[in-house]
């Protein structure tokens, strides 16, 4: 490891001593204000389950190495030594903000080399950075669709424009936000300097561009403010956070520039902003970029705004599975409690800034309602997103298929290796590759478990250094033994989160309900003894004085379950989903005869779960007898037969070839005809 | 009328003597060489039926002043004047094709004068064509949207590009095809040579920047082919059917240009082209250019490559109704059999342009069939685009609709009154404007009857003129007289169409079958001497000397037919379309007690015909006994119900509120549920 010496105006934590399998770079308050709540950092958790362990390893050995050599097949990474005039050709690709998928796959890579030595990949992360660093113009510039002269011939304006000449519509800010999340990774991850003098030399750039009395306008799409402040945390310098802030501040007034309306979040002031309106992943990076320059400067109105925000998101705008963003127009968000199935766009992206945003809430707030919207966009949305081998993705994320629709970018019906508009495989390459963040977090006394997957975490905490080990079988058993281990006997408070799944409700609002009325008892002990305990914020607080050999065991209740939706969802109406801890499930045609759309599931059929180890990499599937509709021999009439009913996790739908799925079954028989 | 010195290189045809509400220009061959079957003059045809009248004179008297007034109030006009430095202002609209509305509302309000004397649409022209002709720079050019400075910051490339910078994905060239058909049919309808000078200086400044080595770049959409021959046949001046032909020539010519692909019809050479691709309308305007060039130059291959596009058409690529073009991606014909009904694209402008495109291939081979598609594209794709008000469109013509999805442009359910892209609305128009040129055609010594419609036509034949009179209730009913009124007795040939539709088939192909097997006895008779003919070309051939007072009897057989599809048109396996006559039918939900895609039509179910006067302004209903699925009462099975069923003609859909509608109805019942 390198010394701290050498990187002057880098701040190590103390907790830096403990863990690292490569010298590190931490991401802490650079100042004494800033979130209430930390995340655990990445290397400091360990995930040893049977359910993301093997998804993690995929990303790790599989994704991460798809999505670079993706990136250098598409001429992603060749841009940039074109544009560094180290070779010669065109602009490859078709949009300005292709240069984000070589920084999103460096984040990723990173965190994955955070995690696990890795020379040859180390290596390839060079080599890569290299053309970047020597793509940079001397002032800083960095957009290769922009730099390379040809790219005035590409299909899109966007790109043949002068520099800041397409704020609204080009991607150059964006691409720097995404630049400035890698380099801040890379050098964590590395201790290298080479990307981060990149984002930094950028990043004085915008500062001298940008600003009061200078180029006022903001990002057509938000993630610079993201980057920006993560560049403040490593670095320590002012103006990164003042221009974050100023891009928020600047958003929704026309004294500045032209506003570009509500489909990039500049109707109104974001601090009079109380809908999620527009471009999704736009939006929730927008709210993410709030939620951090208010933890950092305490900016008024910003936190009330995103709460207002995320109100209206869960009452109307989320789907059971996490998703948001429910309309192929625009990658938007819709009306409130548009929330189509087949056509739903729930785009992984959106999924992933979803989480992200919701990981910020908690942050600010420490409280879980903010957790279950992560734990059914990471267990639902994000993951049915990449397939179980790694190297197939889908951008839109459809609750409803006919194995024909179109439904995905590039025109396909199943998850795809790649995409023209690529976003989203190296999102979720970098969201896996950091999920281990999501699961525990702390702040001076309390230590949080918010999700639940066997393996382990170790804090510094209370003075010394605690250990905490999680062992179940989550999600398909609802036991967790949580074992604590501090080096001494030490007082602080265990924050054990009790899903809303397992209380009342779905999601933290009215727009889906359990037809049970949820609420079935679930159990908390400690050292075997029960405890009978007021929820606080979501969480079972366990506030006592911990000793090594302390277990915590959590029972929760794994039933079944029927969830019905809001009466102005039309999409649902009459229909009803299955849930089993946090996982939505779904009916295909290969388990179910051949087609799902004739199937009717009426309440009082019973359903139970079932463990199936060889399917699909190990499931819990549901089952009962429901009904069938089949026309007639004359083909006069309908005739109704039992169904032997079987539904998989949404998660891992599309593996077995493309054909009919459904999430949301009808309760009883109705006649809605699909048209030709 | 100013006298033809004035205007010494335009033409004048003898039977302009006959006609003529307006001083006029004769569109006439200039060469020798040009079709072998001539339309009859507007001018001289007379529609006096209780089916197109109405409809004509809507056109007329509502939908062209409505699309002068759409143009004026978005800005189409101004932008003429702005161009010339009239006024100030920015380009409004979004397309640089915006001009080639103004054009088309020209052409058809110059059919309509030259039909009747309209002071008042008379001087509006005249003061829209100052505009135009004050737009128009020094050497020619004419392009508001790149002539307007400020069109740099319009959202689309295209219009802030140097003059021919954008062949491909401009629309110059496009504008000045439809300039040039505007000017022809202003000046034949008033004589007045303004526009036409405009146009001749546009042309020749195309003849001097385009051609072998100069710019040997194509149009990207089709039109100014058809525009230059026009130009040409009023003008003689043989540079522009040469420039005509070049454009042909040199699609897919990887010489001249980087080609654009089939989207453009621009992926090989014209002749060796033999399915209809790409985006539907620039596909048939282009096969209407070359029936045009190959006409009037004998071209070789031109007329075997469109005969072979047209068997592809009509044999995978038609909708029953006429309309082409099923996709929304690109506006594009699909595959062979992809025929999608909720989904159809069938853009009205296709429509229309697959009736000029037929038009010219009947005057060139002199079959009833190319007349069989114009019958039915005419009485079904192209009518039901505009609403019986004549001041709503429909750009999109699904064949079924449940009411609720946008499928028009706009995002609109139902007909709207213009459109962002307008292109529509003024060309149907033109189309009906020009209607009754369909009606009759001319060869030297033979007469054609090709539509059915009461009224009648005066024609210069056989040395004498001679007038046919119509009596009939087509399309309500099959009985036709056709009253022959030479001035002396002549001997010449009556071509009656017999229909395709009355004898074995819905379109001349195996795409669609008549499940009776069509067939039925028509009869014809001569002064009532029933006569029995073998069928020429599709015609009944009635050669003799006519006198005054001779009358042929025409009897159609008009049961109810249904229809079934080609086995690979999967958007119809299994369903049935009801015809009558030329007149395609739909189910409503207005009609069907709120609902139609819950109904069965089995094959036994008897239908018949009821005319309904007070009904969507006089139409003839199809009734049944049909069957209807409800859901039970405890929703665990379906109930058949016999359902009163009530069919109206397709044209006329969508006039009583947007809620269900389907052509194809299920002969049995299927399960194919709709996903929501």
């Amino acid at each position: 490891m390198r010394g701290p010496g050498a990187r002057a105006r880098l701040r190590l934590p103390a907790f830096m001593l403990l863990c690292c399998a490569a010298p590190a770079l931490a991401e802490e308050p650079a100042k004494a204000r800033d979130y209430a709540i930390d995340p655990i950092p990445l290397t400091q958790t360990e995930i040893a389950d049977g359910f993301w362990a093997p998804r993690l390893a995929t990303n790790r050995d599989v994704s991460i190495g798809h999505a670079i050599e993706s990136c250098r097949r598409t001429g992603r990474i060749q841009n940039f030594a074109v544009a560094a005039g180290l070779a010669e050709g065109k602009f490859q690709g078709r949009y300005g903000f292709d240069d984000s998928d070589v920084y999103k796959v460096i984040e990723g890579a990173s965190h994955a080399l955070r995690l696990a030595a890795d020379p040859e990949l180390d290596r390839q992360l060079d080599e890569i950075i290299a053309k970047i660093a020597a793509a940079q113009q001397p002032d800083g510039y960095l957009y290769t669709a922009g730099q390379i002269a040809e790219a005035a011939e590409a299909p899109y304006c966007c790109v043949s424009k002068p520099r800041w000449a397409d704020i609204q519509g080009g991607h150059e800010l964006y691409n720097a936000g995404h630049l400035f999340e890698a380099a801040v990774a890379h050098a964590q991850a590395t201790g290298k300097r080479t990307l981060l003098d990149v984002a930094t030399k950028y990043a004085d750039l915008l500062t001298r561009v940008f600003g009061p009395g200078r180029n006022m306008a903001v990002p057509g799409h938000e993630e610079v403010e993201i980057g920006l402040v993560k560049l403040y945390r490593v670095t320590g310098k002012q103006e990164y956070l003042s221009l974050a802030r100023f891009f928020l501040d600047q958003r929704g007034n026309a004294a500045g520039h032209k506003l570009y309306g509500p489909y990039s979040q500049d109707h109104a002031p974001v601090v009079e902003q109380s809908s999620a309106v527009g471009h999704a992943v736009r939006a929730a990076y927008l709210y993410s970029g709030m939620a951090d320059v208010a933890a950092l400067t305490g900016a008024e109105g910003y936190v009330a705004a995103i709460d207002r925000i995320w109100q209206d998101v869960v009452s109307s705008k989320l789907y059971v599975t996490g998703g948001i963003g429910a309309t192929h127009k625009e990658e938007a968000l819709g009306d409130r409690y548009e929330l189509p199935n087949r056509m739903a766009y729930a785009e992984t992206c959106a999924a992933i800034a979803n989480a992200m945003w919701n990981q910020r809430l908690f942050r600010l707030h420490g409280d879980a309602r903010y957790v279950d919207v992560i734990e059914r966009t990471a267990y639902n949305a994000i993951l049915s997103s990449v397939a179980l081998g790694g190297d197939r993705f889908f951008y839109v994320n459809p609750l409803a298929s006919d194995g024909k629709y179109a439904f995905n970018a590039d025109r396909s019906t199943g998850r795809r290796p790649w995409f023209t508009c690529a976003c989203c495989p190296p999102n979720v390459a970098r969201f896996l590759a950091s999920f281990a963040e999501y699961v525990y977090a702390r702040r001076e006394r309390d230590l949080y478990v918010n999700l639940f997957v066997a393996g382990g975490t170790r804090v510094e905490l209370a003075g010394q250094r605690v250990r905490l080990r999680q062992a179940t079988q989550y999600p398909w058993q609802g036991e967790v033994t949580i074992g604590v281990e501090p080096e001494h006997e030490a007082e602080f408070a265990l924050h054990v989160r009790i899903p809303g799944w397992a209380r009342e409700r779905p999601v933290p609002s009215d727009l889906y309900r359990y037809l049970d009325g949820g609420g079935r008892p679930y159990t908390i002990s400690v050292n075997g003894q029960p405890q009978t305990l007021e929820l606080v914020k979501g969480y079972a607080v366990l506030q006592r004085k911990w000793r090594a050999g302390d277990s915590v065991t959590l029972s929760l209740p794994m039933p079944v379950r029927r969830v019905v939706s809001h009466d102005r969802v039309a999409a649902n109406a009459g229909r009803v989903a299955l849930e089993r801890g946090p996982v939505v499930y779904a009916v295909e045609a290969v388990d179910n005869g051949g087609s799902v759309f004739n199937l009717v599931l009426p309440d009082d059929t019973e359903l139970s779960a079932e463990h199936r180890p060889g399917l699909l990499g190990g499931v819990s599937v549901i089952t009962g007898k429901a009904l069938a509709l089949f026309p007639s021999e004359d083909g006069r009439s309908v005739v109704t037969r039992e169904h032997a009913l079987v539904a998989i996790p949404y998660n891992v739908w599309s593996h077995r070839g493309e054909d009919q799925m459904q999430v949301w079954l009808p309760r009883r028989v109705s006649l809605d005809f699909q048209i030709p």
